[in-house]
């Protein structure tokens, strides 16, 4: 199962599906090239590195972020994009054809597949029916979405040339967050680094979860409030406490206010150093008034080393790089 | 405000929300480079002058005409788009993320945002929010779409060869025509016009706008009936009346057969030259066998010139020419 | 009418709407071509035959197979697409604008327009609205769609050298198969071909159309049972007997599984070098287990044929071929 396959430092050809599929030795490649990309795309070079290649783009889901980070990374290394979109309501799909008779269809009009759909393990099942090119997981549900995790995983190490000995507070939804769960395991890979917590009781980590990073090796604390967050974290990474995950009104009035980051919040509580992460969208747990400060990075920087990462992640799988 | 912020003469990395930022200097270096991309197109010749650059087109309002314009402007000049359409049902804005979040997102991917919007004063909100790129409102509700009037600007200029001194007849929802409205405003910059506004008095002007535009200088005569139409008029400007405008039945009963155009009406009160125009879509305004009539130009030339425009401003405000 | 203006092999600026326009040369040169273009594709050339050129896909009613075809053709040869989907639901044609009106809009922005709707003749419609560019037929509901039987077409051509002298057994709805009409039309411009049609009597083909091909010197036989399949055939065309089309249950339980091709069905009647072809999509009539006999070509060979055929059409018509 591509799943499990690793990469080996060898991305030609090959499905990404999962962050298990990567060692720090991998990553380490990717972000090499990626640091290449961001001069191609900062420097507004024409670059023609992906020239006579084409990607199809198949979001069963809209996500027009993640949609136009890849159809933006193909284009900017001379690339070209077939762009479906809710195929459930094309005739084909909803006529009742199976993923993998479209995913076979959609191999011979292109060089590589990238998938979005609502269904976990979805990625997995089209990569199992491609017979030619490789699949490329752009989010399947509540499964995986690695290249977001690929992301701020280059957020960081961009910042601080590591992804080891950190001091990484996570703060909201620990319980449902998708992209806590796939740092926390990049983050497993790397020594040294120590993890905080930050949610209501209600939302934390799944204690099988939470044993099995301890089991890795990873330093974890849950803590419930703001004042147990420690002085001077490398990074702060939020995330919204949604009313829905509770289960009385007075649970969630307890703590609606506790984690919104405010100016104010942030002069008390976090370092000067302290990157401010966030994966997108956010609905008010983080304040307008924080985006000009230095320290926050969910728009701008972490947008762009989307569009990076995928820049690099599609120029290996192509062979290109 | 970037609405107010004139171009001087210069269009690179400058946001174009309004007409207002226009002076009669921009408006003839913007046609000057509008004749040259009619070459370029004309001629099929290849040009890579935007190769290496991409846009994203944003469109809140379905607008197959604009969005196809604007499309394959960036193509023509070898140029590319990250298409978003719908956005709002798109997860991240329909979970409640701020225009402002959506527009700092595709501002990372692309040189300049194209934004169409049902609301009025969405551009201006966007260029507001933009850090880096520059905004081009593609129309924004009951507000403005530059492009629609410089390219009705550019259709009077090419034939005429200049923008003063002329007779300009426009017909129907004088009240309602946000067209209407931009071109009055262009053809004010110019001297010498002569405006005829052909209209139920339902749809007449707003009496302050009548006035301001009288203050400007501009000569309007409000008329009701087609004999009062000037003999030999350089351009008609057609728009539909809407009955849905009419507080009683018998009111747009008694006008609604009044100002369409067939080739009789034609031949009793146009000039041999007059000029033809309208914005479109038209829905049985201008009957179809007025369409061959070298006087007609609203399908093909004024449409071709829409796109030539719209090469001739993507090029300029890229720094690319 | 463009339905029945032929070729005469000369493509460059034609509509194509119809098969009733190609002549076996006609046939031939586009097949002499198509090598090439499958040449250009699999050895992922960087081709830029069509670098300077857009065409319009505008899609009435959704075909993610056939659009997505068309755009990487167009792709693959350097060449560029605007791309418009249900624009009943965009602005001006949902404010009544004709068909006739968006035609020649789009034909403004863009070297030829490939339209789908789901209304037999538009396409043909269409062709008459387009003053300077060519219209291609991508299927107009229960008419035609003319891309599919050439790549039938090309895909028997492929195979075995030759389009008459064929035994092909075509299986299920006869009576209301496009691409089987459209195949039947193709196979009898050729001489000495045996047609066996299968399905049950509720869904022959009409006996009007039936004699038509005779007289064309078509030798057809039509049978009921898998039994009376000639052993041997070179091709065998599948397609699905639909629940709905039968009167009363009981017929339909009658042949339901009659005509479901698995592994043990292909051994039975099918010969070591019958080509197994299928329209797509299939929902069931031929068994997964299928798929990897050498002798299915419906996913793989026949979709990839589809984006070579029309990338040598587009090719032609643009006059770079």
């Amino acid at each position: 199962m591509a799943d499990s396959i690793k990469l080996n430092n060898d991305f030609k050809g090959k499905d990404i599906i999962s962050l298990n599929q990567f060692s720090p030795e991998d990553i380490t490649t990717l972000f090499t090239h990626t640091n290449l990309m961001k001069n191609i795309a900062k420097n507004a070079q024409s670059s023609d590195i992906l020239k006579g290649n084409i990607i199809t783009l198949i979001f069963y889901e809209s996500s027009s972020r993640t949609f136009g980070s890849f159809s933006a990374a193909m284009k900017q290394l001379g690339g070209q994009t077939v762009e479906i979109q809710n195929p459930q309501e094309f005739s084909s799909v909803s006529k009742g054809e199976t993923l993998e008779d479209t995913i076979r269809v959609f191999e011979a009009y292109s060089d590589a597949i990238v998938i979005r759909h609502p269904q976990i393990g979805t990625a997995l099942k089209a990569a199992d029916a491609a017979s030619f090119v490789p699949i490329i997981n752009a989010g399947d549900g509540i499964g995986e979405h690695p290249t977001q995790a690929l992301l701020d995983l280059y957020t960081i190490y961009e910042k601080y040339q590591r992804l080891g000995n950190l001091t990484v507070v996570f703060a909201g939804d620990i319980l449902n967050g998708r992209t806590i769960h796939s740092l926390l395991k990049g983050l497993s890979l790397y020594k040294n680094n120590k993890i905080y917590l930050l949610s209501p009781k209600e939302l934390r980590l799944d204690p099988h979860e939470l044993s099995k990073f301890i089991k890795q090796g990873l330093y974890i604390m849950e803590i419930e409030t703001e004042k147990e967050i420690p002085k001077n974290a490398d990074i702060w990474y939020w995330t919204r406490v949604q009313k829905e995950r509770f289960a009385s009104l007075k649970d969630y009035d307890k703590v609606k206010n506790r984690y919104i980051v405010t100016k104010d919040f942030l002069k008390k509580y976090a370092g000067k150093e302290t990157m401010l992460m966030h994966p997108l969208p956010r609905v008010g747990e983080i304040h307008r008034e924080v985006d000009t400060d230095e320290r926050a990075v969910y728009l701008s920087t972490e947008i762009r080393n989307g569009m990076y990462i995928r820049m690099a992640l599609l120029g290996l799988i192509l062979g290109k790089l």
